[in-house]
C-alpha cells in the first residue's frame, strides 16, 4: 500500500487531548484510531488491519475448542432483561427505548440474555452438548465518567463467547480450557497478562477470573502476594485484617456537630479511622440493609452481595436514609428501629471501643463494642483488603498493582438458563437446565494492552504478525534510479508493505516509521545502491543491516518466519 | 464439521410464521438464521459462514478499487444529523436518546454523516484524493411495518462504502467503476440483478441507481420498457401519460356528501378516476404545499421533492388540513386561501372538465379546466407512471416488475461535505469541498436474493464457494466398515465438509441435505463399498456418479475448481 493513499495518513506530532494512557495517544497519533464523540471511536484502515489480525488469533483459539461464530443484533427486546432482573441492576449504564409500535428494546451492554434466548432455538436435548459459540459484537454502556478514552469507550467491540453444558462438572472441565486459550491469545498478542480471581459483578455466577495488563494508569486494582502468588481483584481479595484490641469501656454519648463522614469525625475527635464504626444504609434488589464496617476499610459491593446472597445496588441516597427515619451519617449499628438486616464486617470485632452513630444528628457514642453494645448474626468479610494487610495463605504482606482489565471469564451456572427458560430433555425424559460459561475480551482494550506492552517514547513497536504492515519501504534522494528500485521492490514485496511515497523529508519519514511501529524499515538510497543493496532496520532492536537487492524478498519472508 | 456439533442443527420441517418470502423460510428452516424479536435476527454459525464468504467477495471487489476498511460506531452524536437536517427528514425511522451527561445520540440508520465527519480528521489537502472507504456495519431503522421479515429487519448489517473526490468529474469517473464492481459482486453471488435508476430519497444527491432482484413478493416496483431497455424505479420512472381531452364546459357545483376520497367520489358520481382532480396538502421541510394530480395517478414523493427542490415529508394530517382552514377531501386547487405553493402534475392539462373540490365539505365542482378555472406556474411530472403508459423514448407500452432492493449507489455531490464542514485546501490555496459518492449493499437482503435465485421446492441450492460447506458426507447402514470409511473420508476432506453423523434415517438426512442446499452429497454404503466407491450427487443438477474411494479427495478439489 502506498502511504499517500492511506485514509488517515496524517500522523499527529503531539498527543491529542488529555489522557493518562500512552497507548491511546499513540494509536490516535499514528492514524489507527480517531474519535467521533465522547466515548465513541472509529477504527481507521490501519487500525482495522491490526484488529483483523487480532480477531484471527482469537478465532483460531476459540475454534480449536469447537467454537462457532454467530452474530446477534445489538438491539434486543427489553423483556429478556426483565427475565434476569439485570435491567434493574445495570439500569444506569443501559440505554433502552421504544419503537413506534411501542415495543421496548435495549442497546445491549452484554449479550448473555439474548445468547441464552438464541440457544433456546437450538438446544433441546441432552445430545445438544457441549455448545461453544462466539461473536465479535458491539456493546453499548453509558459509562458514568466520560474521560476514559478508548478504555471506557461507550460503544466497544467485544469478543464474547458462551459455552453450554449438560452438567456443572462438564462446565468445570471446559472452563480451564478457555482460561488457557485466553492465555494463548494474550501471549500471541505479545501482552504480559496477570490473571486474577475476580468479582462476578453484574454478570453473577460463582467464579470469575480477570485477565489484566499491569499499567500505571489502570484503575483496576489487583491484590497479590509476592511470596505465595495469590492474586485477586481488590473487590474480592481476602487477607488478614489488622486488629486493635483493648479492654472494653462503657459507652458514652459525645456531641459531634457536622461529623457526618468518617473523615470529619476522625479529625474532630482526633482518633484514627480504625476506631470508628461506620454504619450505612444500602439498597439491594431485595430491599434495604444496614451495613457496618470499620472506618479504615471500604465496603466491597461484590463481597457484600455474596455474603447476603442478593445483588447490592449501592448506597442509599440521603433522602432514602431520611425516609427510613435514620440520621444520615449518624446511624447506630442496630436494626431495632428499621427491621432491616444488619450486616457487620468481621474487622469490627477486631477493634474495641469504637465510635459509632447515636441515631441522633450531631451525636456519636464512644466505647461501643460488638457483642456487648450491638450484635448481628450476619458477620463476614465485606470490605476491600489493604495492600499492607497480610496474605491469608502465607502471612506475607500483600501488594497492590494498577492494571487494566482486558478480558474476563465467568462460570455463570444455570442462573441464565433458568431465568430465560433454556431447558433440555435428559435421556430419562426429565427436564434440566444447561450450565453456562461466558467469556469476553474487549478488542479496543486488547489493542491498548498490546500498545502498552509494545512501545517506546518514539512510538509503537508492533509485534510481528500484528502490525498493519510488516515492512515500511522508502527511498532516499530524488535519483531516477532510487525511485525505480523502490517501485520495483514495492511491486515484488506485495501486500505486506507500506511504501512511504510521500514528498516528505527523510526525518519526517523516519519519525513516522517509528510512530507507526512497523517491525521493519527498508531503505533504498543512492549510497546503498552503489553496493546493490537495501538497508534493513528492525524497530524493536534497532539493529541495522544491508541486504543485496535480489535477496530483499527472501529476507522479508524469512524475517516473518522467525518466531517472535 | 460434524453436524451433531452444529449450533442450530435442528432443521424445521415446516415454514415458521407467515411471510411471502420463500428465502426467509428456507434460511430459518435450515438453521442459518433465527429470530430474536420483531425485525431482529441472529445469524447462526452456518449462516455466518455464508455471510463471511459474501463479505470476502465484496472486500475483493472494493479493494480492487482502492477500498480501505474502517469501522465506525453505530451510535453517533445527534448533532451531526442536525447539520444535514436529516434528523427531521427520517425522524420516524430514527432512534435517538440521551446519555447520563445529557449528550444526544442517534442509533445510526445510515453512516453518511459520521463518515463525512471522520473524513474531516484525514482529508485536508488536494493531495488526499481519491479516498474510498468501506465498512460492514449495523444500521437500525424503526420500520413502520413490522412484518417484512429479514427484508425489513430493524437492525441489519450493511456494506456501506464512501468515495471522496477532488472534483465532480472525478466522482463521475469513479462512480461507474463501483457500478461495475457491484455487478461483479452480484454475479459472483449467483444473483441475476436488474439495475435501475432510482430515487435519491432521504440520501439526497443528483443520481442514484438501485440493484434489484426480481421477486414475486418484492414491494419495490420497477418500470421497464421491453423494447428499448429503459428501466427506472417506479418512484422516478418517466412515461407518456394518457390524455382525455374534450371541449371545456362551464363549471357547476354539485353536492357530493361523504366523498372525501377519490374512490368514493368516482363511485358517487359514476365517473372514471381520470376525470377527478385531487388536491392535497403536503408537508415539506420548508412548510406546506398544495399538490394537484389526476385521480388515476398517485403522487411520487420523490418526483415532487425534485420538482420543488425541497424535501417532502409526506401528506399533512387531517388536523393540519383543518388548521389551515381547508376542507379535508374537498380542497379546491388554488392557493388564494392559504398562499401555499400550488404544484400541479402535468397530466392535469391532459384531462378536461375535471371534478375538483369546492373548498366546502360535501360539495365538488364539475367541469373545471386547468388554465381556465385555476392555474399555477409550478407544473411538472410528480406522479408514478402506470405500467400501461408509454415509454418516452420508444412509445412502447411500459411494464412493471416486482423486485427486492439489494443495493444502491448515490452520487451525493458536495451536500454532505458542505453541511458537515469537510473541506480541503486546493493547490492554489483556495478552500473546496469534496464530492462524494455513497454505496450500499444490505447483507441480509443479498443473502435473501441469493436464496431467491438459488432454490427449488426442496430447499436451498447454494452456488459453489458460497455454501457454508461444499460437501455433505454421510454413511448408510450400521456396518463397522462403512463407519470407518466415512470417518476416514471426513478426516481426509478437511474443513469444507459437513459430516452428517446424526442417528437419523436416510430419508431425514437426504431431506436435510436438500434443505441445507450444500452443492455436493457424498454417500458411502455397504453397496458402494463393494466396488470400493462412494456415490456423489450434485444438488443443482441431480447428477449422480460413483467415485473410487482413493479419488474422492481429488474429485472434491476438481469440482470446486470448475467454474460455476
Amino acid at each position: 500500500m502506498r502511504y499517500t493513499n492511506i485514509f488517515g495518513n496524517n500522523t499527529l506530532r503531539h498527543n491529542p487531548g488529555s489522557s493518562k494512557s500512552i497507548s491511546f495517544f499513540l494509536l490516535q497519533r499514528g492514524g489507527y484510531l480517531r474519535s467521533l464523540g465522547s466515548g465513541l471511536f472509529a477504527m481507521m484502515p490501519m487500525g482495522n488491519r491490526v484488529i483483523d489480525k487480532i480477531k484471527n488469533i482469537i478465532k483460531d483459539e476459540l475454534e480449536n475448542l469447537g467454537g462457532q461464530e454467530v452474530d446477534l443484533p445489538i438491539v434486543v427486546p427489553l423483556n429478556l432483561w426483565k427475565k434476569t432482573g439485570r435491567d434493574k441492576i445495570i439500569a444506569d449504564e443501559m440505554i433502552s427505548f421504544s419503537d413506534r409500535q411501542g415495543h421496548e428494546y435495549v442497546l445491549s451492554p452484554s449479550h448473555i440474555e439474548s445468547m441464552t434466548q438464541l440457544a433456546r432455538t437450538s438446544i433441546n436435548s441432552y445430545r445438544d452438548f457441549p455448545r461453544f459459540v462466539y461473536q465479535f459484537k458491539e456493546k453499548f454502556r453509558d459509562e458514568e465518567k466520560d474521560k476514559g478514552g478508548l478504555y471506557r469507550a461507550k460503544e466497544f467491540t467485544m469478543n464474547d463467547a458462551y459455552s453450554f453444558h449438560r452438567s456443572y462438572s462438564d462446565l468445570n472441565n471446559f472452563f480451564p480450557k478457555v482460561f488457557q486459550a485466553y492465555l494463548n491469545i494474550f501471549e500471541k498478542c505479545g501482552v504480559d497478562i496477570i490473571s486474577a480471581q475476580s468479582a462476578v459483578g453484574t454478570v453473577s455466577g460463582d467464579r470469575a477470573y480477570e485477565f489484566l495488563k499491569e499499567c500505571s494508569w489502570g484503575d483496576n486494582i489487583v491484590i497479590s502476594c509476592p511470596e505465595c502468588g495469590y492474586k485477586a481483584s481488590a473487590d474480592i481479595a481476602v487477607g488478614v485484617k489488622k486488629q486493635y484490641t483493648e479492654n472494653p469501656r462503657l459507652p458514652k454519648e459525645v456531641a459531634t456537630p457536622d461529623c457526618g463522614t468518617r473523615d470529619k469525625l476522625s479529625k474532630f475527635l482526633n482518633i484514627p479511622l480504625e476506631k470508628i464504626g461506620v454504619t450505612e444504609l444500602y439498597k439491594t434488589v431485595d430491599g434495604f440493609i444496614l451495613v457496618v464496617c470499620r472506618g479504615d476499610y471500604d465496603v466491597s459491593i461484590e463481597k457484600l452481595s455474596r455474603l447476603i446472597g442478593s445483588a447490592v445496588i449501592g448506597l442509599a441516597t440521603k433522602d432514602e436514609v431520611e425516609a427510613n427515619d435514620l440520621a444520615p451519617g449518624y446511624i447506630f449499628p442496630s436494626n431495632e428501629k428499621t427491621g432491616f438486616p444488619l450486616v457487620v464486617d468481621d474487622s469490627i470485632s477486631g477493634s474495641d471501643n469504637l465510635v459509632v452513630g447515636s441515631d441522633r444528628l450531631g451525636y456519636h457514642i464512644k466505647n461501643v463494642n460488638f457483642g456487648i453494645d450491638f450484635e448481628s448474626k450476619i458477620v463476614g468479610d465485606i470490605v476491600r483488603i489493604h495492600s499492607d494487610d497480610k496474605c491469608i495463605y502465607c502471612r506475607s504482606s500483600l501488594e497492590e498493582k494498577n492494571t487494566i482489565e482486558i478480558g474476563n471469564i465467568f462460570k455463570i451456572g444455570d442462573f441464565y438458563s433458568k431465568a430465560i427458560g433454556l431447558s433440555f430433555t435428559e435421556e430419562n425424559g426429565e427436564i434440566s437446565y444447561p450450565y453456562m460459561g461466558t467469556y469476553g475480551i474487549g478488542l479496543g482494550r486488547l489493542l491498548m494492552g498490546i500498545v502498552e506492552a509494545n512501545h517506546d517514547d518514539k512510538g509503537i513497536i508492533w509485534p510481528k504478525h500484528l502490525a498493519p504492515y510488516n515492512f515500511f519501504l522508502m527511498g532516499i534522494g530524488k535519483s531516477f534510479r532510487v525511485k525505480n528500485v523502490v517501485e520495483e521492490l514495492f511491486e515484488q514485496l506485495g501486500s505486506d508493505v507500506l511504501f512511504d511515497d510521500r514528498h516528505e523529508s527523510i526525518g519526517v519519514k523516519f519519525k513516522d516509521f517509528e510512530l507507526l511501529g512497523l517491525p521493519y524499515r527498508i531503505v533504498v538510497s543512492a549510497k546503498s545502491l552503489q553496493e546493490g543493496k537495501a538497508e534493513f532496520y528492525e524497530r524493536k532492536t534497532g539493529k541495522t543491516w544491508d541486504v543485496p537487492l535480489e535477496l530483499v524478498n527472501k529476507t522479508c519472508t524469512s524475517l516473518l518466519e522467525d518466531s517472535e
